[in-house]
């Protein structure tokens, strides 16, 4: 394989503490010529769903040799295992947690448990094994460490227990399963989902009107509600220049219907 | 031209959702050897005046060959152009809509609508122009590609309205237009438009209180206000260690008069 | 020395405002080959005593020669002084304001006044420093320049007023120092201050509930309360999957009481 030259973070962190500074401390110390690129430190705390979400969402942008680290680590100092990930060029160190869920869901990917690494330190803290376990497994392979002598395979992962949207009728039925910072409500209903009849409009449980599907967020004027597959080909209820969260008073878990054509 | 070795990202899509890290995927994964640069994605959401105050106020720092790609963007997926602006090394992508209204108003730049492009998928969603043809531009252009083939030269550009601050006896009229994250009030009210008198003091309407005029945040005791030159070099109103927008209520818009002395 | 190829900066400066983009064009547009890493942006406004906690609890994992810029300085544009520290392979260019109270407190460093610097402009304002002075001190270092050219060696640094935590019979008395994004909160008890006698609560002042130590957030049910010593070897009082801050009502400056076994 091409040398690894890149090595992305996801965590819950935030960005006021020094948590993710250390860690880029230690990978930078260890390695040269390594791009570390944060993908987000905002995931919600111990919000595992938004983390793998995330996961999803970017996982086939990105096509080169590299390593990822996601830490949303609710259960760090417990018996939760810690996996690596391998699918094409990628590796995906995380807790053993669901973080995965999607990608595995979709991916022929294989995953080990990590038994095994090379410590950078003689002590390892039970708060912090992003630091501590997870940046020194990502120097590992970025030496050139053979990902084969971390541990066993394994294929009991967790996998998080997230609702699918089904068809019925001419309906879909789904919920919302993210919020965005914009106010987009994103549900599980895929675009795959649409076959022949195409979307007319969605429906929040318990309200009346009927939200239009369009293309665009700016078709329909300025203050008005909209539903469309967004970038990430789930369909998403907005408001053109203004936020569907909190005009239409939708909560992450809200049930949405979209009514398709009749034949 | 010398090689681009950097591309610059300002958005307004926060840090918590995927957008971002899916942009930089995208680049990473078609371009080795690129340094991407994130500005800022906290723009507050639809801001167009907000994010073009951000790109005035950096422009000159970046004296070095570079692709700035900005995306505040409320009008996707419809009729508005993509526009490339080609100013000494430097190139910026955005949407014709108002982004680049400060930097044209003093450059000498050339502006052009992007009507052809390498695509690097075959969709293109209609809610994500910024991964899906400005990234797309962005390695066209680092790729080393002639800038003019992405469309013709145009010369009418969106421009936001803006007021202006003016001089009127030995009085300077303007308005806040920005507050920044210490509660620094910026006005319209520009450096250059003071000649021979030096300001005194300032005043909010419907205040009485006068902001004495001094050269630092520190020059006054802690708690007390002060008119200052930014170092945007505009008048801004602060309170030293503290936020002049919580403790003298001001907001975007507010009118202020700097008082000059008379001859 | 080794070649300086990492700047990193700490600042208060939040990442909606140009400040942190002006900067970094800056240091891009001197220098060729210098990484330039954000360690946090997100330090409360002027709070020294935040910025002087997180360089401590980075300093160590930072092992190669590098430029640290740290930023959090009400007092721009006063008398106050400009230092650099130098330690091992790292400079820290900061505000002489606390800031480096920790580092100094624990580390074999010599510190200087900085009294001459290369400027890059002509003009230097007098509310933003980190741009106009630090960045271009930044800059001559990574370009070779002689650390001793940069002003007289000093011994009369300013220094925080922080608290120590102290032992009486078998308690240690402390407060709490930090609350981190997770509402865990960090107090001023460290791990080397317990020898032979095992820790088994902890109480707050003013409730009776006795918060039992562990090794792990997780070793507690979730929504139970934990105290433990953190990542940063630190004494903290945490809620399992939650915000020990809201729960249990804790602030900065909270009186915490570690009750160690008897002999």
């Amino acid at each position: 394989m091409e040398k690894i030259k890149y090595i992305t973070l996801l965590t819950d962190f935030g960005n006021k503490d020094p948590y993710v500074a250390e860690i880029k401390g230690i990978l930078f110390s260890s390695l040269s010529n390594i791009n570390i690129v944060d993908l987000s430190h905002e995931i919600s705390p111990q919000n595992i769903i938004e983390g793998a979400l995330f996961l999803e969402q970017i996982w086939d942008y990105w096509q080169i040799p590299s390593v990822h680290i996601a830490v949303i680590d609710p259960g760090v100092g417990t018996e939760r295992r810690i996996i690596i990930i391998h699918e094409n060029q990628k590796f995906l160190i995380c807790p053993d947690n669901g973080l995965a869920t999607f990608i595995l869901r979709t991916k022929h990917a294989e995953v080990r448990h990590v038994k095994y690494f090379n410590t950078l330190t003689q002590y390892i803290s039970n708060t912090f094994h992003g630091r501590d376990i997870m940046a020194p497994i990502a120097i590992q392979l970025v030496k050139g460490g053979n990902w084969e002598d971390f541990g066993p395979s394994v294929d009991d992962w967790q996998v998080l227990n997230i609702p699918e949207a089904y068809k019925k009728d001419n309906n879909i039925y789904g919920e919302v399963i993210h919020i965005d910072r914009f106010g987009n409500a994103i549900t599980n209903i895929r675009k795959e989902q649409i076959q022949d009849n195409l979307p007319i409009y969605a429906k929040i449980k318990n309200s009346f009107q009927k939200i239009p599907f369009s293309l665009s967020y700016g078709k329909v004027s300025v203050g008005q509600s909209v539903c469309l597959f967004g970038s990430g080909n789930r369909l998403e209820i907005a408001v053109n220049c203004s936020s569907a969260e909190k005009q239409l008073k939708i909560k992450i878990g809200t049930e949405v219907r979209l009514v398709l054509n009749k034949d």
